[in-house]
């Protein structure tokens, strides 16, 4: 088959590999229906983080199983499923807490941006949906496997509750279904922080009531003179780095919560600043496989559209356009169909 | 009055001030009952917070108002009465919401090392007992002024819950409160870190199931061992260093919580670090004041009896070898009378 790798900065390929195999027998194949350009991957394709040697690339999927190994019992042949970028066996105690992407034998998944792709744990980690989605629904669903589990976690994480008031920091893909996840959990008011005039938009289709296109210190006081004087009971933070940390906690009331999941570059929290704030922090990689369920139902049944964040298609074998794309901020994020 | 004052590292006096006035109509005078020597100004006692000039010193109080200002509405002479060491108005956005040591108006309580005190805000600040109390009751409503409170907080922070593993962090006074806080909130399982014979045997009669001596990364091995590999799922943090702060986090499971109320001295987090462990992570002053009520009642009814921290009583007059038995751990907590 031919599959992307990554090579180096901005160096992604799409090249003969191998066909992935059954390795464990508690792996399962997938065949791609759909898979997807993350914004956490950026930071590899940009040279933040490091690539060693050549690596499979991508970690977003949904599609059919092809073969379920000898230990599965759960999934089968012929099913449409969507898993998490972490394998989890969904069965240690981690797993059990709800956090499976801290799960004992946790397992990244990479290469989903090919026509076939590897799932360790298959019963642990896939999750069926009711049939096979009709054509129109895969672009949602496929958001569950990463992007939307993230930004409901991020929602989760920083405790939106009816009623409530709830700021989100970053107008990428995940901040953007973070203002969907608030929303639906029933946030009254919910500020969108970007300054691009297509992500405004969005976020306002998505639920956002306020936007502020102030960053840093100023960013904080606009959303403090919105909240009179308050700050907001629930800050999202999409980003990872040190500014977008720090306004997050800021913009946040005392007693109030910030949940982050944008992965930290360069993060360093000052304790004694973080202490007279009285805000609750809590984040990490988003527990996807905890959501999924919930999250099936509400796609299946058209309660929410989370597909709506790709604003660009493109076959798979136009994998590296469609990293230059969102590295240019040209697209939102970019769906790729094998 | 005769009254304490810090002038510098180790140089506590205790000497001639004027008697404490009513400033403003919301102001109170309490003549002290007892107060003690808390393990946070220690930090200033050993030079580590600078003070610039000689300043009347001690925040935690209990007593008798001797005078209301004018606009105090529900306090009055002759009531035995406990505030917290943050003045709050009890009724701004952020009291509201039970985090009064971030009141809009909060106001830093000192000089209550005297036999009188200016108490600011008093109806927000002030509880009263629902009389005036037994000679036996007085160490332990004193305790609620602060280090009682603030223990309870890092066990509420640390979201202690009936049936769960807890962890403190710390053999202080606040640390041994956080255990019969944690005790009293339902933990099954209490490991107290502590390597001092006689804080280990207060630990165990607050409450602790377990003793860890071991500090630092084989401190957070010990607590694993205790916990099947997973990690305890409330960690009280009640120091405030560095150290502390990492080994509550690292002994912490997935998903767990941990409760900080040591005052940070130079701790600063990686976010990455923080990220991958899923925890979260609530502190900061404690806002007493919301527990002022129920602890009260507790003490009053004699289900808790938190001023068993008090191994050293002494007159106020000896103020300075209070500091001096605490700074050299010969005392865990001594009380003042004036």
């Amino acid at each position: 088959m031919k599959a992307t790798v990554i090579y180096g900065p901005r160096d992604v390929r799409f090249e003969e590999r191998d066909d992935p195999k059954i390795i464990k027998p508690t792996d399962a194949i997938v065949r791609i229906s759909a898979t997807c350009v993350c914004g956490s991957d950026l930071w590899t394709y940009r040279g933040i983080n490091a690539v060693d040697q050549p690596a499979p690339f991508g970690h977003e999927y949904c599609g059919i199983v092809e073969k379920a190994g000898g230990a599965v019992k759960s999934i089968e042949p012929g099913q449409f499923v969507i898993g998490s970028f972490f394998a989890s066996d969904n069965t240690c105690p981690h797993c059990h807490a709800g956090y499976q992407s801290s799960c004992e034998h946790k397992e990244l998944v990479v290469g989903a941006q090919a026509p076939l792709l590897r799932v360790p744990l298959a019963d642990g980690t896939l999750v069926p949906t009711p049939g096979v989605p009709s054509e129109d629904l895969i672009p949602s669903l496929l958001t569950l496997s990463d992007v939307m589990g993230t930004g409901w976690f991020a929602a989760d994480a920083a405790n939106v509750k009816p009623g409530s008031t709830a700021a989100v920091v970053g107008d990428g893909a995940v901040g953007l279904l973070g203002v969907l996840s608030a929303k639906h959990m029933g946030a009254k008011r919910i500020i969108a922080m970007s300054r691009h005039e297509s992500r405004q938009k969005l976020a306002r289709e998505f639920g956002a009531t306020d936007i502020v296109a102030e960053r840093g210190e100023e960013g904080v006081q606009r959303i403090k003179e919105l909240t009179n004087g308050i700050g907001a009971d629930s800050v999202l933070e999409c980003v990872g780095t040190q500014e977008a940390m720090v306004q997050a906690i800021r913009s946040t009331r005392p007693g109030g919560s910030v949940g982050y999941v944008g992965v930290p570059h360069g993060v360093e929290l000052k304790g004694e600043e973080l202490f007279w704030t009285h805000v609750h922090l809590h984040g990490g990689p988003a527990p996807v496989r905890r959501y999924l369920p919930e999250l099936i139902k509400l796609v299946w049944n058209r309660k929410i559209n989370p597909g709506k964040v790709f604003d660009l298609t493109l076959p798979l074998d136009r994998v590296a356009e469609g990293y230059r794309a969102m590295d240019e901020r040209k697209a939102i994020k970019t769906l790729l169909r094998p």
